[in-house]
C-alpha cells in the first residue's frame, strides 16, 4: 500500500506518492506561498487530496525544517514559515479525514530515507550529517529515528567544537555549523584566496565574480582539483571529523552518511573527515570503527522519508 | 520471577538478587582477584550459583566497567581486568547451563537503573553523567538503552569540549572528563587554594593533610559551605552545563541524571548545571528544555541495572 510524502521547503512544496520499497510513483511541486501559513496548509492539503486520488493511501507524512512535538504533531518553531506552536496534524486532519497524518522534522526525514533505502540501509546506528548552507542532522539508534524526549533530537549542527568560537544563527558560539558548512566552506575559500600562493585561482574567480565566492565558484574548482579549493575542502572536512570523534564516543554509530550539496564532493571531502575521526577517536584501537559514505537520494530524500514514517507510524511494516 | 545482577569493579565482585520491581532481595560482595581473569569468572560463576540456590532463575546480567560488543556477549577491553576480545558470555553460559546470560557496560547498568526505578522513572529519554573519579555516562531514548552499532555508545565523558585542551586517559585531548570529573573539581579546588583569598580554607586543609587535597577534605568543605570549595564545584558545574547543552542538542533527553560521588552535593552542583546549560544553549526559547535531578540510587544501580537488562533480554517484560 503507497503512502504521501510532503516537504515543505522554503521555495517549494514537493509532494509524492511513494511505494513501501520507497520509490517515488509520482511527485508534484508546488511553490511554497511564503509568509501566508495558511496558504501553505492549503497547498499541503491540495497536494495529499491529488496524489491520494484513485489510490489506496495508508497514510501521509509532512517534514518541514523546525522543531517538532515528540507527538509529532505540533510545530514548535519553524523559521521559514512563521510558525509557531502550530498544531498543523490537527489542522490537516480535519481536512483529510480517514488519513493518519504524522509530521517530522525535514532532516529526520531525509536520514530514515537514506537509512532505509540509500547509504544507511543494512545498519542499525546511523548518524546522518547534511552539510548544505549550515549543518543538518539525523540520528537512527537500534533501527529507530531518534526523535528525542520532546522531539528535538539530531540538531547535531549546534554541537559545540570551539568554546568562545564563531558566532551562529542558534544564540550560541562555537557550533559544528560555523566550521563544517557549506558556508563555512566559503570562508576557507576566501582566507585561502587572501593569501595568495594556492589560493590564486580561487582569488581570480572571485575577481571575475564581483568579488563574491560562491557554491558554483568553488564547487568548480574542487572539480578541476584546484590546490586552494581542495584545501579549503579539507579544512572542512578536518573540522567534521573531529565533530564526528564526540559524536562517535556518544552514539556509536556503525556509519556517518553526508548528505546536501557539499557532500556531492564524495571522498574529497570524505577522506579528510575520515582521516580527522582517526586521529580524534577516544580511545582508539579498543573497538571497532565506523564507517563514512556518502549519502545516495540527490533529491527527495524529504518526501521519501516522511511517506515511509508516515507508513510506520500507521501501523505498516517498516520491513515492507 | 527474580532475576541476578553481578557488578565487576576494580575491588569488589558484586552479585545481588533482584526481584521484577528492581528490590535486592539478597547481596552478596567478593574481593576482586584482580590481575587473573580466570579467577574472575570463577568468582562470577561462584556468586550466580549461590544466589540462584532455591530460586527460580530467568536471567543473570553481567556488569563491568570496559567496551561491550552490541551482541552484549563479548568484553573488547576492560582496563581493570586485563581482558581484550574476551568471549565472556559464552564461557559463563558454558558453566551456568540453561540461564540466559548478558553482559553489560556498567556505567549503561547503572544508568538503566535510574531510568527503571530511580531518577529516570516515567521519562521516554535519559541521560545519565555519573561523576566520580572521571565522567561515565549512560543514555536511554525513547524507552531503551542505547548501546549503539558496535556496543560503545555513551561514553560522554569523551566529548570534547576544549580543542587541544588537557590530555585525557583516552590519548585525546580536551574530554569533559577533563573539566566535569572528581579529579577536575580537586584541580580546580588546588587552584583556588593557591590563589588565596577565598581559597584560604582549602590552602589550610591540604597543608594539615601533607599537602594533598583530597575528595574527602573536598566534600567537608562543600558541606561547610566554604566559598573556595563552593567555587571549584561552580566551576565544575559551568563545564558540565556547557557539554549538556552540546548534548542536549543531539539527544534532547527530558532529563539528565547525575550520579557519582560528587553528584551527592546535590543542588550545589546541580544549580550551577542549570544555569550554564540555559545559558549555552542552542535557540534557547523555542523549545522545551530538560531537568536536571540527583541519582536515586546510591550503591547497587550496577547489580540492579544489570538483572533488569538480562531480564528483558530474556524476554521478561520491561514492565514488570
Amino acid at each position: 500500500m503507497h503512502a504521501i510524502g510532503i516537504d515543505i521547503g522554503g521555495t517549494k512544496v514537493a509532494g509524492a506518492l511513494v511505494s513501501v520499497t520507497g520509490d517515488i510513483l509520482r511527485l508534484e511541486r508546488r511553490p511554497t506561498p511564503a509568509g501566508d501559513p495558511g496558504a501553505i496548509v492549503d497547498v499541503v492539503v491540495e497536494l495529499v487530496r491529488e496524489l491520494a486520488d484513485g489510490q489506496d493511501i495508508v497514510a501521509a507524512g509532512v517534514a518541514a525544517a523546525g522543531f517538532i512535538d515528540a507527538e509529532q504533531s505540533t510545530v514548535y518553531y519553524a523559521p521559514n514559515i512563521n510558525w509557531r506552536s502550530e498544531p498543523l496534524r490537527e489542522r490537516l486532519a480535519a481536512r483529510l479525514p480517514g488519513l493518519d497524518i504524522t509530521i517530522d522534522n525535514d532532516a529526520n526525514a531525509a536520514g530514515w530515507a537514506e537509512y532505509r533505502f540509500g547509504a544507511g540501509r543494512g545498519t542499525s546506528d546511523m548518524t546522518m550529517l547534511t552539510i548544505g548552507t549550515g549543518v543538518g542532522g539525523a540520528i537512527v539508534t537500534d533501527g529507530r529515528l531518534l526523535r528525542g524526549g520532546f522531539g528535538t533530537a539530531g540538531e547535531i549542527g549546534h554541537l559545540r567544537v570551539v568554546p568562545g568560537g564563531l558566532p551562529c544563527g542558534c544564540g550560541q558560539k562555537g557550533c559544528i555549523e560555523q566550521y563544517g558548512s557549506g558556508r563555512a566552506l566559503l570562508r576557507f575559500a576566501g582566507e585561502i584566496a587572501d593569501a595568495g600562493g594556492i589560493g590564486q585561482s580561487l582569488a581570480r574567480d572571485r575577481d571575475l565574480n564581483g568579488g563574491v565566492l560562491d557554491g558554483h565558484l568553488v564547487a568548480a574548482l574542487i572539480a578541476d582539483a584546484d590546490p586552494g579549493a581542495l584545501a579549503a575542502l579539507r579544512e572542512l572536512g578536518d573540522w567534521l571529523g573531529q565533530a564526528c570523534a564526540s559524536i562517535g564516543a556518544v552514539l556509536d554509530p556503525q556509519v556517518f552518511v553526508f548528505g546536501g550539496g557539499v557532500a556531492m564532493a564524495g571522498d574529497l571531502l570524505l577522506d579528510p573527515v575520515r582521516a580527522s575521526f582517526r586521529s580524534h577517536l577516544p580511545a582508539r584501537g579498543f573497538h571497532p570503527e565506523p564507517e563514512f559514505v556518502a549519502a545516495q537520494f540527490v533529491n527527495d530524500a524529504g518526501v521519501v522519508g516522511a511517506a515511509d514514517l508516515a507508513r510506520i507510524h500507521a501501523g505498516g511494516t517498516a520491513a515492507g
